[in-house]
């Protein structure tokens, strides 16, 4: 087997074999397949696509190029779920915690932000003294006793895809269905739950912009968590506008509080509760999804889930006083309101753009291994579809240096829409695909 | 402008500017673009195409890319002759002597072959004491003076070419038309002939194997070629079976020389003056093809060609003793003749495989840098559309090592197919193309 035949035959448009994709993957990873010869392969994968069945084969391939978490010592059905990333969106934190409360363990291994998306990880690293890296022995052992842990990824669980990552950014073969799913999918896997529950953000602030390509990975990643032996569910959600009200690492942590001490509705605290339904769902931890739902909701209610939010962060060394103390989160030195200019109604917002306004204030990095100042952000005051005018507060920016102010407050003006007629509502939740099929049901805000 | 960005342009099926082909084929010569990100870019050529437009530029960027030759010096309309690689395609070594015979001086810069297809440079290696590497100031006098020279291309003609072409060979990224056009183009245009004529082989022996692309590719080429301000033209020339009756390097000279010396007639005389006029048309050495055709068969018939060749040999150091005693060319031990087993019509022949058994017998190399055996080869004496018997000579084979010979044998006999039926003759000239358009006349053989 050469790695040049195998390149030509995808530049063909054929469907490679199992063994020519193992081939491959040990190659790049062994350091045998130089880098000119995988990028050429990237692309021709970019362009020609690749069968569910190749798919799965690489993602089997890359799941098999590292180390693999075994959380069989963990009693009961153990439950991930995984964003493809957002603006605002800070479902894990409320997530987790609900499902952890509901009986379900939950053990997730989560990333950090880059570019316009935030990351779990640094939302949690906000909490003074909190810890992501845990010894795999002391991961388990918390998922054992609180019921869930939130971790970084080892460095050791699938190398394939570091490596191919890194050449894929560079080469311009980001965007591509099998190239994002088998990357998510190795990285679930390797991983080890028995279920896994996937929220395929939709829209502008998402990598995923139209509907049907949001669908279309859906899909694809829950055949291959299928064919891999795992229940796998995958829900298409709105990233139309940020998700919560808040975005910035500090900010979204105590909106994520607030949505589970019962003081916030809204969007966030609607889709958080249809994923833990369906994570409960998956992880065969409910009868139907109605089920799951009034189980997270009673969980949230009760205060159960905000205690096991409180275990969790006392477990990975962090202060819980957080949850009852705002204010030894950490926080920008001044807030400045973003008022309206002129009257009207928000049409529309492009929310790559409000997550770059955040990273320009400070709250995100551009690029790998960039410090983030966890206190700023930004806080939205008004959503799509509501009327305003001069004068009416549209956001707070939380700040700490002025550099780059002048062109995030620009730049928010710009992505914040304003026409003359209400658009019509989006839903919420578009839909959702298990191994039986895709139900396109949407779920609208209340 | 960064090269992510290109990449991810043509990865979109987008047409490059002018500026960002410069910028890429710059950076990838000064190395500031790693290969990684040159072979991502080439797949997306290859998979997504370029217009002309696109094509000339990216030729062009190649030709700014190291030195060009300037053959101002040498009086009058000079033309150069490339052939895209066949097997038994000794034009270069008739066709030359007879163009500069009458008048048009010849300069051409040669490759070495590859695989299974021959190269001028090894041919003309194989007369005792001929230097394929003179200085440029050698090169310009030996037109000047003998009117014709052919030479090995210097390593500065464009290096963007080497490099490309290095990283294709490795990442399945050779056969795209735009590739190759601007491949061959750039060092055409390099080489600074006023005219340039381009033989396009097409069938089972050529790169090229269907007479639709073969058309595509020479089309191309000429469109590059005016762009460029050279007068060009492209000739569609079979090679469904090898041009002449011998192949291997000496064995290919003795050929050349033969049919110069008016002793062989046959389809490697016809394309050889077909392609003579042709230079003479495009370099406005004659008024009308058929004047060309005459002028070119005089030339021939009266000696002039063979003189002129012999001049050439001479001039360029090599033995011109050989024209009229070929016992001084490099011959092989032994001739092995391989005799049909059964009776029939030979259908058709598997070219490319015969090129192969050639190189099994050391007539070519599998790698640059290979060593070959100048005295060894083989020689048909069948053609298709032959009749034939059991015990029929169908070749000759020149051997020096037993090695592979075996090997070679098999590979021959199933190489040449015998039916009952003789096959619709396909013509010698499947047509031309020039800057007026694409001529689909065909020419066949007598």
């Amino acid at each position: 087997m050469r790695a040049v035949d195998i390149i030509q035959r995808k530049r063909e448009g054929k469907s490679l074999t199992t063994g020519e994709i193992r081939y491959f993957i040990r190659g790049c990873v062994e350091g045998e397949i130089p880098d000119y010869q995988v990028s050429a392969w990237l692309m021709a994968v970019c362009i020609n696509g690749m069968d569910n069945r190749e798919t799965t084969d690489l993602t089997m391939a890359m799941v098999d190029s590292g180390e693999k978490v075994d959380l069989s010592g963990v009693k009961g059905v153990k439950v991930d779920k995984h964003s493809t990333g957002g603006v605002g969106d800070t479902t894990t934190l409320i997530v987790a915690p609900l499902v952890a409360a509901c009986g379900v363990p939950v053990a997730k291994m989560s990333g950090r932000g880059l570019g316009f998306t935030g990351g779990t990880l640094d939302k949690l690293e906000s909490i003074p003294g909190f810890r992501v890296s845990l010894s795999m022995g002391e991961f388990l052992q918390s998922v054992q006793s609180v019921g869930l842990a939130v971790i970084g990824q080892s460095r050791n669980l699938v190398p394939a895809d570091q490596l191919l990552y890194a050449l894929r950014d560079v080469t311009g073969t980001v965007e591509s269905i099998p190239l994002i799913a088998s990357s998510i999918m190795s990285k679930k896997i390797a991983a080890g739950t028995d279920a896994i529950v996937l929220d395929v953000k939709t829209g502008s602030g998402a990598f995923m912009q139209s509907v049907e390509d949001s669908f279309a990975l859906a899909e694809e990643m829950v055949k291959i968590g299928t064919r891999a032996g795992r229940k796998t569910t995958a829900v298409v959600t709105d990233m139309d506008q940020p998700l919560g009200m808040a975005v910035g690492n500090a900010l979204e942590v105590r909106e994520a509080v607030e949505v589970l001490q019962g003081r916030q509705k809204g969007p966030l605290r609607e889709v958080s509760l249809y994923l833990a339904a369906t994570m409960l769902m998956t992880a065969n931890g409910c009868d139907t999804l109605k089920d799951g739902r009034r189980k997270a909701e009673e969980a949230l209610v009760s205060g159960r889930g905000l205690a096991r939010l409180g275990d969790m962060i006392r477990r990975q060394h962090g202060d819980a006083g957080v949850l009852e103390d705002f204010s030894r989160l950490p926080r920008a030195n001044r807030i400045l309101p973003i008022k309206a200019e002129k009257e009207g109604c928000i049409t529309s917002v492009d929310t790559r753009e409000i997550g770059r306004c955040a990273l320009l204030l400070g709250a995100g990095r551009s690029r790998k291994g960039d410090r983030i100042d966890p206190g700023v952000g930004l806080v939205l005051h008004r959503r799509i579809g509501d009327r305003i005018r001069p004068g009416d507060l549209l956001a707070e920016f939380y700040v700490n240096r002025e550099e780059e102010l002048q062109e995030a407050v620009e730049n928010f003006r710009k992505a914040v829409r304003i026409g003359t007629d209400k658009p019509t509502p989006r839903p919420l939740i578009l839909g959702s695909v298990t191994a039986s099929g895709v139900d396109h049901t949407p779920v609208y805000a209340e």
